[in-house]
């Protein structure tokens, strides 16, 4: 199956530690790179990963809080000394030009690539990336600041070819794209050879949903129908549901409330508040509703 | 003697690494601590060190290139969340008021706390903080921007009382604040009692001077005459001194040059380029001049 790659480098909520860093992600399709949220830390996270810097091709922000925003002008300065000349594309909500083209005008003058800011509207669901391969869409998060998740699907790849078959029914090359695509076959004879006996199914197609920061929202559940992986954030447990509210976050229970309605495959919870020693409390929590549930960590690297 | 410490929490050049922050340090004086530059990841270097955040008197930084800025913002908006109340003091070059204000504005809204930026004319020396402990001067240095380093210099303490001479000469409590300025005393039948058979000498006056980033610049000596600790950057060896000077950085052997005409009693040298695989060339290069070298290294605590 080809690449589908999530490297967590910062799963901590609001105050990084020498430990945990806030929250970024790298998600890796096919080695083209999309980073998820850039808090303080992540170049060097990126760095230590061997990830390749020049094969970042977006960066998308759910929100402009600085613990999913701090790395990044430190990040895009570094890509401008190490000589990086593509495009680069950020993605975020309203007040990312405001807030950052400033910032990248005085601290990247000198670099020798462009970057440019998209605003999206956190409200509605869209696609806002599409290649070959994936495509990328907003999910609407409710958090205190304008706010969205981001989902990768990836797109349906051919059916595989049974080489054997096709040297038996002597298939020319020119047809291979045909069969691939599901196209059946008429031999010599006149007889057809159903596509079925020619190949075998594609792979699954696989999708990863990233939703952080936000409060409970039930309704979420319908955009991840079947996602092969969500990471949701669990900042408290249930006997901070209180306090979640009123942050708007979630705790871990509703977490995985979200990925069992949601007919996720596995679910990963991270944004770890540190008021919590060690973070057993809220997997237990969230297993006890999503058995399939793992503890994000630094360095984390999860394979789809 | 009181506490006079330097920690070294960042000594690369631009480009962070896992293994090497950019510039950042804190002066520690009598617990009082004092910022210099603050690089990407100056937080977590900070939470590591186990020095308290809330002991943090002033930042002062060289100039506002992102490697000794990028993690200005988000220990600004830790101490918040940590609750800091205490005012908090920002020196810097021309410009900073009009970059970071806005930034602060954004991130830290919520923060408990006042944050107050200082602009400095880079370009005289002249004091900038005063207690009854420290004076805090700007040293003018030339890089590609407004730059000025930092010169730490304790004040005189009184002289130290001799505990078995006041007893002796029955000299009264009320007294001994003026015996420890250097008084002498004269006892019942009139005979003087000069003040060195009551003191012992004070501790000798200590200074340290932070001088990064810049080009060799001479006559900064003058302004550094006895320093007892002086960190100045060694971007590069002599064979790249061209470079150096293209870049306004200074060459291993320039530092210690400057050592020298100060007649300072010990360099540290950091600010390595990363294309040293080993800064021992650099450590070799300044010894040659000035033997009494050490390398910045991140983690360091220098007891002067």
């Amino acid at each position: 199956m080809e690449k589908f790659e999530i490297n967590i480098f910062g799963c901590g909520a609001a105050l990084p530690t020498p430990r945990r860093l806030s929250s970024a992600q790298i998600v890796n399709i096919r080695e083209k790179l999309f980073m998820l949220d850039c808090a303080e830390g992540t170049q060097m996270a990126l760095r230590r990963s061997h990830l390749s810097f020049s094969h970042l091709q977006a960066i998308f922000l759910t929100h402009l809080h600085g613990d999913h925003t701090f790395g990044l002008l430190g990040m895009l300065s570094t890509f401008g000394l190490l000589g990086r000349i593509q495009d680069l594309h950020i993605y975020g909500p309203k007040d990312l030009q405001r807030i950052f083209q400033p910032q990248i005008d005085y601290f990247c003058a000198d670099s020798p690539y462009k970057i440019f800011l998209h605003e999206i509207d956190t409200r509605t669901p869209q696609t806002i990336y599409e290649d070959r391969s994936v495509c990328i869409s907003t999910l609407p998060l409710a958090h205190r600041v304008p706010c969205c998740g981001y989902l990768f699907s990836e797109k349906p790849t051919p059916r595989h070819i049974r080489r054997d078959m096709i040297d038996f029914y002597h298939i020319p090359i020119s047809q291979i794209n045909n069969i691939k695509a599901g196209m059946d076959w008429i031999d010599e004879d006149g007889t057809l050879i159903p596509n079925n006996r020619l190949t075998t199914p594609p792979d699954p197609v696989r999708s990863y949903a990233y939703c952080t920061d936000t409060t409970y929202r039930p309704q979420l559940a319908e955009l991840l129908q079947g996602v092969t992986c969500l990471y949701h954030e669990a900042t408290f447990t249930q006997e901070h549901a209180l306090l979640a509210k009123k942050t708007y976050h979630s705790t871990a229970a509703q977490a995985a409330q979200i990925a069992l309605d949601a007919h996720a495959r596995q679910l990963v919870i991270g944004h770890f508040s540190s008021r919590y020693k060690s973070e057993d409390l809220l997997l237990q929590e969230a297993q006890q509703i999503f058995p399939q549930t793992l503890l994000a960590e630094d360095g984390m690297r999860i394979t789809l």
